[in-house]
């Protein structure tokens, strides 16, 4: 693995055509009390509407498992709305089924071993490319997070080395998916979320959205909004961090 | 900056004499309801009886705070003690001053910022073989991290990328400050801090120490030894995760 070649990558390169993006980027798969993916059905239905065939991307591999059985576990609930699930690893050119895809999902996990296969198959620039033209994408979790310019706002453990932390670029932002807001009981002495998404800001500027389980990003060729029941909190350097209700536009980050 | 030369850096080649090695790896540096350092002061006394100089490490930069003013901060606490705090950023060549320190402290912080700090400055090496070499060495939060074979279970966010996880190696496993229990009644879908260990361990045979606020290993020569209140939980790859009491000796892992 050549780690030089990997980091070829640069976001921002490629020509952007933001008005024929399409995408669900989510906080979490499964909200407390509820069924994997249940909560998002409806909107999955919508932003696949005009596929059968969706290519599920399971590098993230929550907890380990294998990606036969990542891929099955999100099929069952792809069956549902009438939707064959195909794993990505299945195909032996992955760079060429990206390019030909009409729909993706990538499940979470952890953001490192995602971004780490993703590198190592040569996939980031294909699947960016893929979304700037018009491919309907879900993410939920490490799925989302990559969505972002990077992923240093992930709350995954770093249990592998990828060649770099840059992300799909595919939104303006970053993200903290799982957004946990400070407990006023804890005795706990460890950082808060605020607090490590503050640390992020002495070292970019980087706008960052945290985005409460139960809350997704809908993006629409030009526009990007909160979707759910619950606000998202804002960060940006140098500001108070801010709360926005539920269908703001959040294009202006 | 050259990653691939700063990436030669690997540990296990030099000489390891454990038979001088004298360390405290506290979990927290500051325990809930108490000040700065307070529950530490008799073992650090203990630690740096031999010196009146301790050289700080303040790369870790807590919430982005300047390097003068986490030395000050730190420099408060040890005057208590009666010994002068320098920190390693006033010397014009630390590699120098760390092959000379007579005590070592890094305070707690970002353990990615912290990283990328000692491999871009060449310290790893140099401070591995001095902490080898008999240098009292006291390391909270982040600066305990590091002592482990890699920052891969830190807790911290990757908001900055480091040329590599590996870090000084003193101890033959990973460490994981601020552990903290599952909360039974949390509604909250992100991985626990088990689960995480959990993950690593898809990844990796290195055991885990998850070391609860308040914690601490005394380290004297070839012995390790749990020390403080509260029991820790031992993570290794294939087992149920299990406790050990405080004082227990452990040089099994």
């Amino acid at each position: 693995m050549n780690h030089a070649d990997e980091n070829k990558f640069e976001p921002g390169q490629p020509t952007e055509n933001h008005a024929t993006r399409q995408l669900i980027i989510a906080s979490t798969s499964t909200v407390f009390g509820g069924e994997y993916l249940d909560y998002l059905t409806d909107e999955m239905a919508q932003l696949f509407k005009d596929t059968d065939e969706i290519i599920f991307i399971p590098f993230a591999r929550p907890g380990g498992i294998s990606h036969d059985e990542y891929t099955d576990r999100a099929a069952k609930i792809f069956k549902k709305i009438n939707k064959k699930l195909v794993g990505l690893h299945t195909f032996k050119n992955p760079i060429e089924a990206l390019k030909t895809a009409k729909g993706v999902f990538t499940g979470g996990g952890n953001t490192f071993v995602l971004v780490s296969s993703l590198y190592r198959l040569q996939l980031m620039q294909p699947l960016r490319e893929a979304i700037f033209n018009g491919l309907p994408y879900l993410g939920t979790s490490a799925g989302s997070n990559i969505c972002g310019l990077s992923m240093q706002t992930t709350n995954d453990m770093p249990i592998v080395y990828p060649p770099s932390f840059k992300t799909l670029g595919v939104i303006p932002f970053n993200l903290n998916p799982h957004y946990l807001d400070p407990n006023p009981d804890s005795k706990h002495m460890g950082e808060t979320r605020e607090t490590r998404i503050a640390e992020f800001h002495t070292q970019s500027t980087v706008p960052v959205v945290g985005l409460r389980e139960g809350s997704w990003l809908r993006v629409i060729n030009n526009k990007i909004i909160l979707k759910g029941k619950f606000k998202a909190r804002i960060f940006e350097q140098g500001k108070q961090p801010y709360e926005i209700e539920p269908d703001t536009l959040i294009n202006f980050l």
